[in-house]
């Protein structure tokens, strides 16, 4: 994909809330950038599967990895093809009515099918997972040895064919005080303190890993303006 | 289901880290009653569709609701085989190796055929669907027209066949102050500060629904014990 425009194609055109759709390629590679998990579907013998799958995006692609021995991602590396959803829950957005009452999300769905990466692209899509997934730690631990790159397989998926979903605001209709309060509780995903493993001493410090994972996803922002997509 | 043993078909055995594999019904209800967003996949002609859509749990079986137009609930209203993740990630792992190094998350996996609910079932699944996604509106609105039930699909799909998968704790694999740190960095869902719609006035009382759902998605608990499951 080298415009910044999204093709829509028969998959990835919104039929319904069409002003929901996004074709800006920026806000996909920041959902994509911002989440742990995609949900990554596929069927067998018509009958569909789906499972959460850690991550990452490599540019125009999107990088996923598991087991060599998991079923799904091997039926994906076979070439199945796979529909693999990203999403935020972003808010509830609390309106006069539970039909006008929503919530606040960002999702990508991207379509296609997978190639299976080896030898050097392999260790490379595994440090672009590894930054994805825990940014700093690649450089903090060993490399994978032999054995272990054996045993994981990592999928590419070209992001040629995504639908992006967006909403973001308030409630829709007119609102003021006599008709109670509406508005936005925002959501988000927080970072807890970090818990050393057992044998491992409370007062060894914490890796810079760590400190970068916490920036990554702070508590959420306490938003005082909201915005009407 | 009527048993608290979940059972195990063709489709829900976890043939990949077993011990992962959770039968444990009780654990099942938690992971659904915690969730605001499920992954329904979904195949057309072979090729599979997933999306985010709301849902709550009511009993024994999954509620699903959406537009009467948008085109995968229409697909499960027919007949077709969905299968609906629920997934939540609960933390990080940092072990002393990247191929050690894991996430903890709670997960399950519904697969079955919908059925569409009509008339005062069809409104008592809203009602059900409202208090999971939003405790307590729905007594503080107006109820639903008749209308917006016309506007509104709402699917119930059978907990019969369910694989929940489930990892807690700490690194595996022996660690101690001289590998480094190892540990697990918490995630969870945050509620951030409520922002009143435009018209309404910032003065005006929050409703209780909204202290509702900041109750059931507090900061994450600051643990300080890892427990190996």
């Amino acid at each position: 994909m080298t415009t910044d425009l999204l093709p829509i194609t028969e998959r990835t055109r919104v039929h319904r809330l069409r002003d929901r759709q996004v074709r800006d390629r920026q806000m996909l590679d920041e959902i994509l950038d911002t989440g742990l998990v995609a949900h990554v579907a596929l069927c067998f013998d018509g009958q569909p599967v789906v499972l959460p799958v850690a991550y990452a995006r490599d540019g125009d692609r999107l990088l996923l990895h598991g087991s060599s021995g998991a079923g799904l991602l091997r039926a994906a590396a076979a070439g199945g093809q796979i529909a693999v959803a990203v999403t935020h829950v972003d808010g509830l957005v609390y309106a006069t009515s539970l039909f006008d009452s929503s919530m606040n999300y960002r999702s990508a769905v991207v379509f296609g099918t997978a190639s299976v990466l080896e030898g050097d692209q392999r260790l490379d899509a595994l440090r672009t997972l590894s930054e994805h997934l825990m940014p700093g730690r690649w450089d903090e631990v060993r490399p994978p040895t032999g054995r272990e790159l054996a045993a994981t397989l990592v999928l590419a998926l070209p992001l040629d064919e995504v639908s992006v979903k967006v909403r973001t605001g308030g409630p829709s209709g007119a609102v003021d005080d006599n008709t109670g309060w509406a508005g936005v509780l925002p959501l988000g995903v927080h970072t807890g303190k970090p818990v050393a493993a057992d044998g491992v001493s409370s007062e060894l410090p914490l890796p810079n890993s760590i400190h970068l994972a916490q920036r990554r996803h702070p508590t959420p922002p306490q938003s005082t303006t909201i915005k009407e997509r």
